[in-house]
Parts: C-alpha cells; sequence; structure tokens
C-alpha cells in the first residue's frame, strides 16, 4: 500500500473532497483522478429539489418567469382553461374543420352511447346524457385538441360488473342512484390525483396489463352481448366465460331464429366496414357512419315489417329532453358506499389511463405535449359536474378519438358540435329510436370491444419481455375466469411484484477488461472482455438499500468464494483485490453503508483489499457523511475501475 | 453520418452482434468497439438463472457437488440437523464453556422468562415453560452456536397488546388459548418464510424502522411498568403514551410509598450493574447475574419483614411441574381467528428479525455464515413444536445471547444447559417464587428495554440519511401515540414508499469529459468536468420500466429544451446530438423499450440525433428483439460514452 500515504481526505470550506493527489503518476502510467464530494447542500435544498422532481418534473411554472403580474394572470387562466390559450386565434377555416369532425363522431357517438349505457346495465338515455354533458365541459378544460369524450366501454363494463355486487339493476332508481355517486367518486379521485401531482400512480397500469386486461374484458363484453345476438331472456347475472357459455347453450330453447338472423346480418355489415377502414384509412367514414346506419337501417325494418312483434326485442319508450339534475341523488352514506367508493376508484383509474394515453398518443402524433395531470383535473372535473347532470363516467374514448382525428379535427369545438348533436336528438329526435331493436346495441358494442383483443402485441411481448407478458397473459386469464377487478388487481400485484424482485434481487456481475483500453465490460456480455489476474471486479447493478443489503453482502462473498475456488484449482494468481464498479449504484441507505463497512472487515479478515471505482454523487456524499470514506481510506476509492487496478497494481 | 454504411448488423450463428467495425478509427483517433449481443438463452435457461438468483442466491447445493450418494444423505441430515455436525467432534474441553455460559443465561432467563410472560398478560409459569422447550429444539436445529433461546420483550408486548383487542387477559383461560394458536401461526407463518426461501420479506424491515420501533416499544413497555413500580391497582388497559401517563397520575391515590421505594432502590441497583458491565465488558456477568440475584433478595426481603402485609404485591402461588401438554387448545375456527393469524404473522415476524439479525451478528463476530432461511425452519419448528407444550411466541434474545457469548458459550449446548436449569427450576423450585414481589419484575423488564433505546443511532441517521431517519421516526412516533402494530405498519409503508419515489422517479444526470481522458462524468458532482459542445449526454440512473417510463420521456424532453434554451440565449453551438448513457440502466421492459423509440421520433422531428452508450448484456438483448436496435441503426450504439462522441464529432 504504498502510495496511500500520499493521498488524504480534505474538508475543505465549500464542500470537502477526498484529494487522491491528481497528478500523481502510477505504475499503470494512468493518471488517478481526485473522487470529489459533491458541493454541499442543506437539507432544506435537498428536500427542495427532491419534493420538485418528485412533484414537478415537468416544472409547470417555467413559463411564468420573467413577466409581469397581468401576464402571469393571462397565462394562468389560459392554464386552468385551455380554451382561452386558443380561442383567441380561433377562426372559420378551423371551424369547418371541427363541423366536420364533430359530427362524424356524433353520428358515432350516439349509437355507442346508448349500448355502453346497456353495458354498464343503465337505462340508454344515461348513455345519451354522457355524450352531452361531458363533451362541454372537456371543451372548456382539456389540453388535448383530438380527444373526443364520452362512455367508453371498460370503465362502463366495471361499474356494471361492480355495482351488481351490491344491487339488481332491475332495481333502476337504486341502481342509477349508486352509479351517479361512485361516478362523483371517480371525478373526485381523478381531480386528486391531479391536483396532489400523483398522476404517476396511473403508469402501474402498465401497458402489457392493460393489453391483457382489455383483451379479457373485450371477450367478457361480446359473450354478454349473446343475450341481444341470440334474443336470449334468461340469461346469467355473472360475468365469467363458463357460466355464461353455459347459460347460453342451456337456454336453446329461448333462441329466437329472426333476431339471431338479423344480428348476424349487421354483425357481418358492421364487420366488413370495419375491415374497409383498416385496410383503406382513407375511408374511415365507412366504419364511423356504419353504427348509425345499422341503427337507421335496422330501426326502419323493424318498423315496416312489425318485426316487434315476432320476437325482436325493441327498446321501446325514451323520455327526451335534456339532463335532469341529479345532485340531490349523491347521498355519502348508507351500505353500499364503500363499494361505491371502491368502484369510483376503480372505473376511475380506468377511465383516466384510456384518456391520458389516447390524448398523449394523438399529442405526440402532431408533436405536442400533454399535460397528464393537468388532463387528470379536466377528467376529474367532468365527472364530477357530470354526476350531478345525470351522467355516468366518461373520458377520452380511443375509437371516437381516433375517427375525429381521421376526421380533421382541429380543437376542441368538435366536442362542442358533438353536444349540439346530442342535444338535438335529446331534444327532438329520442321517439325515432322507439323501434331500435336490442340486437343492433350488441352487434355495435362487440364490433367496439374486439378491437382491443390485441394478440400481435401479446405475441411480441412473449419474444421480447417473458415478465411483461406474464402480467399480460394473468390479466387475462384472470378477468376471463374469475372477475373483471381481480384479473386487474392480480396483474397489477404481479407488476409490482416484478419491482420489488428487482429491487431486492439486484444483479451483480463480473468485469473484464477490454484489452488495449481502460474499458471495463461485463465478462458474460463481452466476450473479449478477460480478466485482470489477482482481482476481482464486480459490479452491482442496482442501489443498495435495506430491501437488498442483505442478499448483495451474501451474493458479493459467494463470487468471492468462487473465485477463490476458481483460481486454487486452476493454479492461478491467488486473489489480492476486489474491486466494487459502483456505477449503476445510484442511491445508498444506512443499510446500505453498513454492508460496505462489513463486506470491508470480512474480505480483510481473509487478507483481501476492497476498493470502491466510480461512486456516484449520493453515494460519495453519503460514504462521507456516515464516516464509511474514512473507514475505507483514501486510497480505496477510484473514479474509474481502470485507474482503481492501475493504482492497485503498483501497490502489489 | 458518413460512416454508417460502414457498420452492419449481423445475425451470426451462434448468437448475434451488431457489427461496429471494431477497426475503424474515427477522427477523435479513438478506436471503436462493437457492441455484442449478449451469448442466446432458451427462455428455460433464462428462467432457472433467474429462479436460481431469486430462490437460491446462496447456492446451497453447492456442497452436494461431486458426493457419494452416502455422504449426500449424511450432508442433507447434518443439513437439517445441524447437531449432528458439530456434535462429532464434540468433547469435555467445549462442555466445560458451555456448561458455565448456559448457567449464567439461565440465571438471567428465568426471571426474564417471568417477567416477559407478564409483558405478554400471560401466567408467569409461561415464561418459564417458554424457556424449557424452545432451547432444546434450537440445540438439535439451529445453526447459530451463540443464539440464547427464549421469550423476548417486543414480540411479547405486541402479543399481549394485539390479543388484548379480543379478549381480556382477565379471561385466562380463552386468553392462553389464543396465545398458543397465534404462537402457533407465528411458527408456521417463519417455517414457510424459509421453506420457499421468502427469507428477503424479513429485510423489508429495515434496521431504522427497527430502531425507531423499539425505541417507542421501550418507553411503552417502561411506562407499562409504572403500574408495578406505583403498586397501582387500577390502571388503564391502552398502551399509548398520553393514556398511561394519565392513569398512573390520576390514580396517585393508589400510590404505595413501600412499593415506590423498594422498586426504585432494586432498580438503581440494576442500573449501576448494567453501567459496570457497559464500561467493563470483562464484567458482563454483573449485569449477568443481578436479576436473578435482585429476585433472590427482593423475595427474601418481603418474606422475613412479611412486606407483602404491607402493601408489596406478590406473584403469589406458581404451580410447578413440567409443561402441560397444549395441542388440544390448538382450534382454528372461531370469532377471533382472523386477529389469532394477523398476531401470530406479525409477532412472528418480529420475533423473526431479531433471531437472525443477532444470529448474524455472533456469526460474523466469530467469521461463520448463518443461513437465513434454515434459521427461519429452525425457529419456525421451535414455535410451532413449542405452541404444543404451552409455550407462546419465543426468538434468539438480543441480551441472553451477547450474555452468552461473553461468558464464552462454544456451541448451542448452552442452550441445552439453560434448558436443564429451567427443568430443575420447574420441578423444584418454584414454590421459592411466592414471595417475589411483583415490582422486581418491573424493574427487570425496564432494565431489559432501556437498552433498546438508541438515540445514538436516531442522530446518526439524521446526519447520513434524511428518509432513513423519516421511516425511524415514524415508526417511533407511531408506536408512541397510535399503536404498536400501527406504528410498525407506517414505517414499513414508508420504507416501501421510498423503493417506488426511487423506482417512478428516477434521477437523470447531465454528464461532461474529464479533461485529458476519455472519462465522462456527472457535471454537478465533478466541477471539472465540461461539457461536450453540440452534444447533451444524460445518464439514466436506473431501469426503464412502467412505473417510470413515462416520467423519463418528459424529464428527458425537458432537459433537451433547457439546453437548447440555454445555447440560444448563449450564442452557443447548437444541439446536434443527445447521448444517452445507459450504463445504470440495468433492465428494461416493453414500456421502456417503447419510451426509447418515442424519444427517437420526437427528437428526429426535431432534427436531433440520438445515440445509446454503454447498454448492459440485458438491455442488448431487448433492443435486438424488440426491433429497436435496427430502428436506431449500427451507428447510434456504442460501448462507452467516449466512442459515441468520438464516432458522432467525425460525423458532423
Amino acid at each position: 500500500m504504498g502510495g496511500a500515504e500520499c493521498n488524504k481526505i480534505e474538508n475543505t470550506e465549500n464542500g470537502s473532497s477526498v484529494d487522491l493527489e491528481s497528478s500523481l503518476p502510477y505504475g499503470g502510467g494512468l493518471e488517478i483522478h481526485k473522487v470529489n464530494l459533491p458541493p454541499p447542500k442543506t437539507t432544506l435544498q435537498a428536500l427542495r429539489h427532491r419534493l420538485g422532481e418528485v412533484f414537478f418534473p415537468d416544472d409547470p411554472l417555467r413559463q411564468l418567469n420573467d413577466q409581469t403580474c397581468f401576464r402571469r394572470f393571462v397565462l394562468c387562466i389560459q392554464y386552468i382553461f385551455p380554451i382561452f390559450q386558443w380561442g383567441t386565434e380561433y377562426n372559420f377555416q378551423l371551424f369547418k374543420s371541427d363541423l366536420v369532425s364533430g359530427l362524424t363522431i356524433a353520428s358515432l357517438a350516439i349509437p355507442q352511447g346508448i349500448s355502453y349505457a346497456k353495458l354498464a346495465n343503465l337505462p340508454p338515455i344515461i348513455g345519451l346524457y354522457s355524450s352531452f354533458v361531458p363533451p362541454l365541459i372537456y371543451a372548456v378544460l382539456g389540453s388535448s385538441r383530438d380527444l373526443a369524450v364520452g362512455p367508453v366501454s371498460i370503465a362502463s363494463l366495471v361499474m356494471g360488473s361492480m355495482l351488481r355486487e351490491a344491487v339488481s339493476p332491475d332495481d333502476t332508481a337504486v341502481y342509477i342512484q349508486l352509479a351517479f355517486i361512485a361516478t362523483f367518486f371517480a371525478g373526485v379521485f381523478q381531480a386528486s390525483l391531479g391536483l396532489f401531482r400523483l398522476g404517476f400512480i396511473v403508469d402501474f397500469l402498465s401497458k402489457p396489463t392493460l393489453i391483457g386486461f382489455m383483451g379479457g374484458s373485450a371477450i367478457i363484453v361480446s359473450l354478454q352481448q349473446l343475450k341481444g345476438l341470440f334474443g336470449i331472456t334468461h340469461f346469467t347475472n355473472e360475468m365469467g366465460l363458463i357460466p355464461v357459455l353455459f347459460s347460453v347453450f342451456n337456454n336453446r330453447s329461448e333462441w329466437a331464429w329472426q333476431t339471431i338472423l338479423m344480428g348476424f346480418s349487421f354483425l357481418a355489415f358492421l364487420l366488413i366496414t370495419r375491415h374497409v377502414s383498416m385496410v383503406k384509412p382513407k375511408f374511415f367514414w365507412v366504419s364511423a357512419a356504419a353504427p348509425l346506419t345499422s341503427v337507421i337501417l335496422s330501426t326502419m325494418f323493424v318498423y315496416l315489417l312489425k318485426a316487434d312483434k315476432h320476437g325482436i326485442k325493441i327498446i321501446g319508450e325514451l323520455h327526451g329532453g335534456l339532463n335532469p339534475p341529479s345532485v340531490n341523488m349523491l347521498r355519502f352514506h348508507g351500505e353500499h358506499l364503500s363499494l361505491v367508493v371502491r368502484t369510483g376508484v376503480v372505473t376511475g383509474i380506468l377511465s383516466l389511463t384510456e384518456g391520458i394515453a389516447v390524448g398523449r398518443t394523438f399529442g405526440s402524433m402532431k408533436n405536442y405535449q400533454i399535460d397528464g395531470n393537468k388532463e387528470m383535473m379536466a377528467i376529474g372535473a367532468m365527472n364530477m359536474i357530470g354526476s350531478c347532470a345525470s351522467c355516468y363516467v366518461t373520458t377520452g374514448s380511443f375509437s371516437r378519438s381516433a375517427v375525429n382525428y381521421n376526421a380533421g379535427s382541429k380543437t376542441a369545438i368538435s366536442n362542442i358540435v358533438l353536444a349540439s348533436a346530442v342535444l338535438i336528438t335529446l331534444l327532438f329526435l329520442i321517439p325515432l329510436f322507439y323501434y331500435t331493436p336490442n340486437l343492433i346495441l350488441s352487434a355495435i358494442i362487440i364490433i367496439a370491444v374486439i378491437g382491443l383483443i390485441d394478440y400481435r402485441a401479446i405475441v411480441k411481448l412473449w419474444k421480447v419481455d417473458k415478465f411483461d407478458f406474464l402480467s399480460c397473459i394473468t390479466a387475462f386469464i384472470g378477468v376471463l375466469f374469475v372477475s373483471v377487478q381481480s384479473g386487474l388487481l392480480i396483474a397489477v400485484g404481479i407488476s409490482i411484484l416484478k419491482i420489488f424482485i428487482h429491487v431486492t434481487r439486484p444483479n451483480t456481475v463480473i468485469m473484464g477488461n477490454i484489452p488495449g483500453t481502460q474499458c471495463y465490460q461485463n465478462i458474460s456480455h463481452y466476450r473479449e472482455a478477460t480478466k485482470v489476474p489477482s482481482f476481482l471486479i464486480i459490479a452491482i447493478e442496482s442501489p443498495i438499500y435495506f430491501a437488498n443489503s442483505v442478499y448483495l453482502q451474501e451474493r458479493l462473498l459467494r463470487w468471492v468464494r468462487e473465485e477463490e475456488e476458481q483460481t486454487t484449482k486452476k493454479n492461478l494468481n491467488s486473489l489480492k483485490c476486489v474491486i466494487l464498479d459502483l456505477a449503476a449504484v445510484t442511491s445508498i441507505d444506512t443499510s446500505g453503508l453498513e454492508t460496505l463497512v462489513e463486506l470491508r472487515n470480512k474480505l480483510n479478515k481473509r487478507d483481501l483489499k476492497i476498493v470502491l471505482a466510480n461512486p456516484s454523487e449520493e453515494v460519495m456524499e453519503k460514504l462521507y457523511k456516515s464516516q464509511t470514506l474514512k473507514l475505507y481510506g483514501s486510497d480505496a476509492i477510484y473514479m474509474t475501475v481502470g485507474e482503481a487496478v492501475s493504482a492497485m497494481s503498483n501497490h502489489q
């Protein structure tokens, strides 16, 4: 350890630095650099920086810098109500585009609204109400230019299946009330996530999980539609794959051939139009207009042939008129409250995930940024206000937004056009839906959800990442065979388990020298990397903290033991020095520091020197504060593995 | 991008490699190395390796390699019953040491056993039963040579406070039954953790959490002892700081001066002996023998002066004899089952943590390794069998093991000596405890737990790691003011929250060149590091996966935006190339891969080139499998940041 006395640990005024005498040349000819201590920060500064990164990573107040008071006020108003931002530059040219796209999505939204309400076991009219108020609110508060707002299939399905646990949908008044309360909670939950900048919670629903969840849900939803398509009256109340199939085949006596024939004809029609639009994206309007066309055709068909007298079930009378207020129905007590809150949270998080993912997708296509937290507040406000105006959970829908985008929408005005079209329907056209057959709604739902089964993505997951495939397939199977909520819960659990496995069992790899360089790499990755005799260089690929410090200590000692066994067996130079490459150790806590101390003690007892290379800012600071640095000594910390090897070979 | 055509992506037979034409010299004079794809592995190989690392990191079957069948059988038996391993070499010399240490810990264990049983609201005799059977079992199954087994304060306290929620301790028969059932569940839980190799779950009780928890519990326990020390009859049933102090001062009328005088005298005596042993470790036996001495002295005092007639409460009659079987009391149904299971799990994990930590501490002092999973099975078996023989939760106790170690114990035989001493006590000496005053038990408990308040460690936590301090202080305050279990739960929650924050909000740092080298380091850490004009080099300090991919994308784009604003403001060379240093990105999932693709698309739209440096084995493999590698192109992946800078400067 000849050179050790040349080095010293300095504690200078403006911080502290472990001076390794930067100009001292060692045997390897490599200049050794001192490893700085980072500039000192007060606790408050560190806390502020940390909180800033956690809660304000996007630095939302940036544009307020260097502005006058009035300008700041205007910017704030524009931040809360983006309509004031783009509204000032709005012109007739833009309006023409928005009018066309608004009318296109309306033709899709009206039949979808009615169908999705049925999916949630709600009266069809609620679906129309929910396509009127929320788009208006989103137009004022939302920051996406392409999002088309309204009820969506997954959230409708989950709400329907969860609320059914408490109250039968036949008990309409109570059921509707629970739905509105759940919607209110969904809105509160969504808005608070945004307000408290906890948007990252949504990220825990990873995409693989969602692919599996949506695939499973799509199958469940489609199976539920067999009731309508086969004209079955006595259908099971359960959602699982097996009871539903059982129910379909057990009630063969109720199958009505007229319903089946008509249903499958329209299903074929819709499938063909969908296929046309998928093959030629230019004809997107074919599939966009198909649902309304089918509704009109089938209604006329029933009306003209009096098919309702021949076993084809129809919607029947709907009460038109504007959304009635429902704020008096929001009660926050009673026996079902806990279930309703849970329903709100689950549907809230699901609809948020869909809305934000859709908004981000189109934002990135048109090259503008979506502020996740702000969107959450907008969607939350939309649902809170919606629940007071007879609307159930709504969000940005993928299918409608895609149509909106393709139809050339420019701003959120297309949502206002959509709302106006729904308004006219509510006021004047409702009676026309009297003869609309139920089977057409089932067909529309099946077509809408069938696109959610993304088997190609599942195959790709298997190829690229087995763990992601596992989350995906668990969600899929869970939804199909257990229940929609449990499937989701299990899949999220598996995603989190993955994090825990990664944290508690981090990789440790043996490094070797890339010949002719000062570069050291994983020997199992780079075949040309060669071990340095007498040295064992181990890279720890994770922060060291309480959850893995015990494991890491044992694993590192096992590497050392195995290396010693190898050298003895092969009669090589015996091991003299262990170098820990801390490049990927981005953080350390007190348990990790203790592990480093114990490792040193244990290796020293075996006459092995232990040396640290490439400590990060935080690690260096903690090593210093905990006195571990003093214990290791200044000749045991190096900036790179190369310098450590060079310095240590010189010592021996 | 002149050199791009020289590079090619090869897919060779024995794996695939992205060949960056290793010998091509670039302008920087730096040789560019190819970034290998790691050798291909089948799914089964990868799974096997992964499961091996997660569940068998210590490679427990290593010693079975290259052995005959018979030898393997012997090794297995020795693995399960370590007594057969060291038993063959046992001799009289070792026994002499074990006899001395066994008798020393017996003199401590007998009064402690009685006291701790009272802490758990159990009859004192159960404490003696629990000091007889478990040490015998541990002697056969345990692998630590220094662990002294028996009831411990924390687990006793928690069991007492949790079971009291269901049944009053005055309802002795039912209460004892619940305690035995909880002990059984604790054993089952402990043994299954070991059996399924889930020992790492114990690591989630981090040391800072435990320091806070034990400090808080020690205060709670000491306060409970005021009942005995002040001779109060009507004492609160609650555990919190405030109700207990309230109860003590509200019942001033019940304070008995004789009790107080005698209690505090013995407390002072015990404190002095403890101090002597702490100052001079050679005199460890002073504090080890003090409890038994106090018991004998105080009992004689009460007997001779008939003090029990003057307000000093005594233990009274105890029924001697061996442990009665209690297997018939284990019932696994009934209304309190869920609470009992929870009690079992909580006391199980707490006693496991203490036992294993103590075992590891002394193992590392004598330089032998403790197999955590094996210890869990031993402690679990001990509690399962114990619960059938009238014992409650036991584990390796810190105070007794320290005495054992200091008294020179050599093997687990000292536990057998301890058990024999307790056996003799149970059979013949029980009547002698009739006149033992309760106050002496209170004094013994206070002295035992007071050492758990480690204020120096708390101060150190504050200095070194604020987040660890937070877990510690939350546990402390939670235990003091809410409840023992909630305090623990909140603190564990905070530890896990820390992991989540680290995972969802990883650091990203800007790198600069260390002048005169090919080395790039964090510019906020190394002041000499200088930015390379036209380049932005960002190191991502965490794996990229679903929980942080959205954040990372936004954060990286913000770095780019800020850098562009800076260069415009200062009129510097405009930004041309972004280099991502992936050295610390030890893993990536499909969400992370998508983020890399989107980042590339977004930066390309701004006419910026993006380049990856230093991808790890797993990242490289996934980049290849997901076709991301093809998209980026072979001129966008480099082995080091230095090579990337050198190659890209040449292109421009």
